[in-house]
């Protein structure tokens, strides 16, 4: 299936028009045409191959939000217009211990990625949102219940959504609980929404004074600018869980020391240069931990999807055109988006 | 009450004898003929200054095991005659979250330690075990079951057994899990009996191939020389839970690799110079986490030594005159112990 996408040919070239082809519907897939697509910072990581690996062409895009337009003979769960979205993963062994419980994240063999997977379809790796359709596995296909007039801000949950969502859950977030979310960007903004209506009392830690009043209207309870030492120290041995979205490095002892006894700090953003080594002292003396997470699996997606269509949760976007993809993706490089671009899809066939 | 002790009346002077008083016992009070006490790396630091805060005069030990020879009017747990221990607190706030819950070693107002910590007796610090007799809140004291002939090998559970049994027990170890134990030194030897005793699958990490055999005679399955890095390797992903004891900066990644998701690396030891900085990666792809504990509770030191009573568990010690105490320092930094030095307290007599 001829398929009109964007992306790019190497590393140092800007995305453009591509002509993809998807795979005929097997048994088990479900065909989408996609009509949003959410622009993650890992797009821009991966197209420009700042991270290893990348393979060309390469067309990013794991927030996908669509409707279904042909279904395999043994796919029962989808069928013809139902409205879905595909995530991070198109693919995984669902034969380890971690696809087993449903944490296909954590496949023990590599899961496969929505774009710059192994795949043995053309061109041997997958290839993403930024693109008109998609032919996914139905295992790894979301049913989408919000209204359709909120389907360009639901794309986003399925990989900002679901990697604060999981840590959230994971780590029994809840009412009586005081939460801190670091960083109010693409993933900060939806960690404050969701630790929100999980009913814990939401601190958002920004380093931009000038977001403390956004930060209040997303839902968090109070706003500490982290450059504020006293601010901070108000706040000493106070938090139950801190999920912190910043991947630049940073000083995480300024964090660690906010929780309570116990308390862990969950990171979600791999750094591009290491962060200054964490105090060990900070750790033994309070038995606090630093963790990481990775995304969420299938289920507990599928759980996050439902959860937020039932108390009307989406991100807050900016929609653009394919053809803005570069000026989107130099204005998220300077924290210039509130708090996510997506693409309209509909603008590739211009 | 006059009492004949070993310490310290400067960083750079060697440990002597002293003449000290133990206050009058109180009501609440337990006085202790201290038969013999453990020698823990932390006295060193402490009596050296290596550590901020040092009071002079210094008299350390934290290891504490002997008999009690009088007890307070409001004392009903104790009597005369009963064998009994101290470990590294002495005291605490007894109306915070934390000792509330019995886990005096987080008490937010800051536990009094057995020595340099804060008292109204005189000189105005708490003196430690190197000494003939001390006088100790009861809620703060043990009770030993062990058999007399034991008692020396019991000291060392005070602190090394409980830094290494609240930790393994926080992190529910147990049967069917493996369990790596970092360090064969004070308190990994007693990681390895007791993470076997609990029924765990035991693995034992050194850097000195010399050191193979012994780990096994305590009662490790296996030992990894840990700068072998095919050994480490055939480790990767396999293990639940991590007790690291060596303090000494090291390479934590090592170590984070070994674990499988949703594991846990858990130090013990605050290093004097920064661990290189840990792999986010690592943590974030396994939601592997790095955490910190702090000696124990009281609670749970009984736990432990009634535990160690009915599985005939004692550490493996070398018996010193107190007058050898720089001399066991010495060898102590060298790690020339198998494992814990105890002090034949009569011999504070001499």
């Amino acid at each position: 299936m001829a398929t009109k996408a964007y992306g790019a040919n190497a590393a140092d070239k800007p995305l453009e028009a591509l002509d993809i082809e998807r795979r005929a519907v097997g048994p088990h897939d479900v065909a989408i045409d996609i009509a949003y697509c959410g622009v993650c910072h890992s797009d821009l990581h991966q197209v420009r191959s700042e991270w290893d690996g990348t393979l060309y062409p390469c067309v990013p895009g794991h927030e996908i939000v669509g409707h279904v337009t042909a279904v395999g003979d043994h796919v029962s769960a989808f069928k013809v217009g139902d409205t879905v979205g595909v995530g991070c993963m198109v693919d995984s062994c669902q034969g380890c211990a971690s696809c087993d419980e449903g944490l296909e994240q954590y496949c023990e063999n590599g899961f496969v990625g929505t774009y710059n997977g192994k795949t043995d379809d053309a061109p041997g790796h997958t290839l993403g949102g930024y693109s008109q359709n998609i032919v996914v596995k139905d295992k790894f296909v979301l049913k989408i219940s919000h209204p359709a007039d909120q389907l360009a801000a639901v794309a986003p949950l399925l990989c900002a959504g679901i990697t604060t969502w999981s840590p959230l859950r994971h780590w029994k977030v809840g009412p009586g609980q005081k939460v801190g979310i670091v960083g109010i960007g693409g993933l900060g903004h939806m960690g404050i929404k969701l630790a929100h209506a999980m009913g814990a009392k939401v601190v958002a830690f920004t380093t931009s004074e000038s977001k403390r009043q956004d930060a209040l209207d997303l839902g968090a309870d109070e706003v500490v600018v982290s450059r504020n030492a006293e601010e901070m120290q108000a706040h000493a041995n106070s938090f139950d869980f801190i999920l912190n979205t910043v991947a630049a490095s940073h000083n995480l002892d300024a964090f660690t020391t906010l929780l309570k006894r116990d308390g862990t700090l969950t990171l979600v953003g791999v750094p591009e240069h290491a962060h200054p080594s964490p105090n060990v002292g900070a750790l033994i003396f309070k038995r606090r931990s630093i963790a990481g997470s990775l995304i969420g699996g299938i289920a507990e997606t599928q759980e996050m999807l439902d959860f937020c269509a039932e108390k009307g949760i989406v991100a807050d976007i900016e929609m653009i055109r394919i053809q803005d993809i570069e000026d989107a993706y130099a204005r998220m490089q300077k924290s210039d988006v509130k708090y996510r671009f997506v693409i309209d899809n509909a603008t590739l066939a211009a």
